[in-house]
């Protein structure tokens, strides 16, 4: 039986799908990302698709790899280009590069960059453009997508075609602050419902205008002068943080009537809350099934 | 011969002063910080005052210890108090703790909060009261008192009262994305020059209103996109921080025609080039001269 294997490899993790002939997904396996690699790329990779091959690499090896996201990057497994913005799903695939990989046929597709800021991103276009062609309209009008993550992004479609993006450090910034900064170093451990409050109160404090910076310090005067716990102050950096995603959105260009919003579940729920109490419409979108019909679009020019 | 220790024991560094009864500066010392004992705090005390004695503190021990900063925080030597704002030397000075310690008199300084938001400060209430007496008008009218470091300061003093102030996480936020951060592990390594450079594009960058968290990004696909090197881009990363913190400044309460820079020459030299740049005159201040100024006022009291 012939199958294929797609995977998004980010920094942080590889998901490797086992599409079968029929287009279903039979199988996922996970393995390290590209930025916490203990052993080489290609390594790495083979390892993945033998769990796919149920372990039977030799005799069942898949048609054909498709990757996305930073196994096109430097680090990577080999570098791909940037399409370019405004870029619509063809022009994109088009980009991507060819390979071999012990002897199957590899596409890494390309990443995507805007050039006026410049900003950059690998995998979420593959996501995005998935997005768009499991869409009703197809792209068609003006729609904004919002990909919350390590890198958190924002981008425009207009057509069909993505038209320009912003990045946040979000995701890389709550991480380092909640793991190795001293605003979260003090006193009782405190509740999830605390974390709960606290987020709330993080996203009010964040639409209060005095900016991320101006802000930060009060998660630890707050655990100092108010007694609050270390849960709730978890929340409220985290609050903070993507509560000023939102309202430097609302500076840069306004916030639009509704997004569309592609992410694993849990981390998509905060967004949810932040975008609602800023008066955003939200439909959400699975990240993985995104990519993957993202990654099927390589076909226009395979 | 009689003489007194005074000390700076901030989170980073222990910085003690041999003071003879003159009133001149002998000898200084350093020690870890707060945040970076090895040993207790009594014993770093203890070895710092054993230099200061040229190792000889059975039979020359200092009359009197006088410290501010984290000493008197939860993790340092005894928790002192907080004195509240708005307050004067004299209310602050009224606040320290008095103690004991190898039998000499120690006295530990008060910090200082604001409750309406709420906001702390250990150790540079210590160097704005010295800046005060210090200077001609002793605090009278309103003045605005700039603390650049790990946990950035900005401090109104009107008729000699502190009567608020404001932390910015700039220093810390600037060691954690330049040493562990995804941002600056690409490229060439650059120059000196290439980092002033950088510097000012991120003062420029700050200055065009998008927001700290929406810019700091850039740092990464400048180099990605347009051949930035490290150093550049480290330069960057610091002009964003701290011009974003003259900028938050400005939305915040307005920025004021000067202010007074107390610091350390290194860092205060970026300062005075981003409140230059944002049209604020500035009076340069020394931290340790400042800091000793203000542990003198605890006589107040004493």
């Amino acid at each position: 039986m012939s199958w294929k294997a797609f995977g998004d490899w980010g920094t942080s993790n590889l998901r490797l799908y086992r599409i079968e002939q029929s287009g279903t997904v039979s199988a996922t396996t996970q393995g390290p990302g590209i930025g916490s690699l203990t052993q080489g790329a290609h390594a790495a990779l083979r390892d993945a698709l033998d769990t796919l091959a149920g372990g039977a690499m030799a005799a069942d090896p898949p048609s054909e790899i498709r990757l996305c996201g930073m196994a096109g990057s430097r680090t990577g497994l080999a570098e791909a280009p940037y399409a370019l913005c405004p870029a619509d799903a063809e022009q994109w695939a088009r980009e991507a590069i060819p390979l071999t990989f012990d002897g199957i046929a590899l596409r890494i597709a390309a990443g995507l960059a805007c050039d006026d800021l410049p900003d950059v991103m690998r995998g979420e276009e593959a996501q995005i453009f998935g997005a768009i062609a499991m869409s009703p309209d197809r792209g068609m009008g003006r729609s904004v997508h919002v990909l919350p993550g390590t890198h958190s992004k924002w981008a425009v479609v207009e057509d069909g075609r993505i038209t320009g993006f912003r990045t946040f450090l979000s995701g890389e910034l709550f991480a380092l602050l909640q793991s190795r900064s001293t605003l979260l170093a003090l006193g009782e451990t405190g509740t999830p419902a605390e974390e709960d409050a606290g987020f709330a109160a993080g996203l009010d404090r964040a639409n209060g205008g005095d900016g991320l910076a101006a802000a930060l310090f009060a998660t630890r005067s707050l655990q100092l002068r108010a007694g609050r716990s270390r849960r709730w102050a978890t929340g409220f950096l985290s609050g903070l943080i993507i509560g000023d995603e939102v309202q430097a959105m609302r500076r840069l260009a306004g916030l639009p009537q509704s997004v569309s919003l592609i992410g694993a579940p849990a981390l998509s729920a905060r967004y949810v809350q932040a975008l609602g109490a800023a008066g955003v419409a939200v439909q959400c979108l699975d990240g993985a099934a995104c990519a993957l019909k993202g990654l099927e679009l390589l076909d226009v020019v395979c």
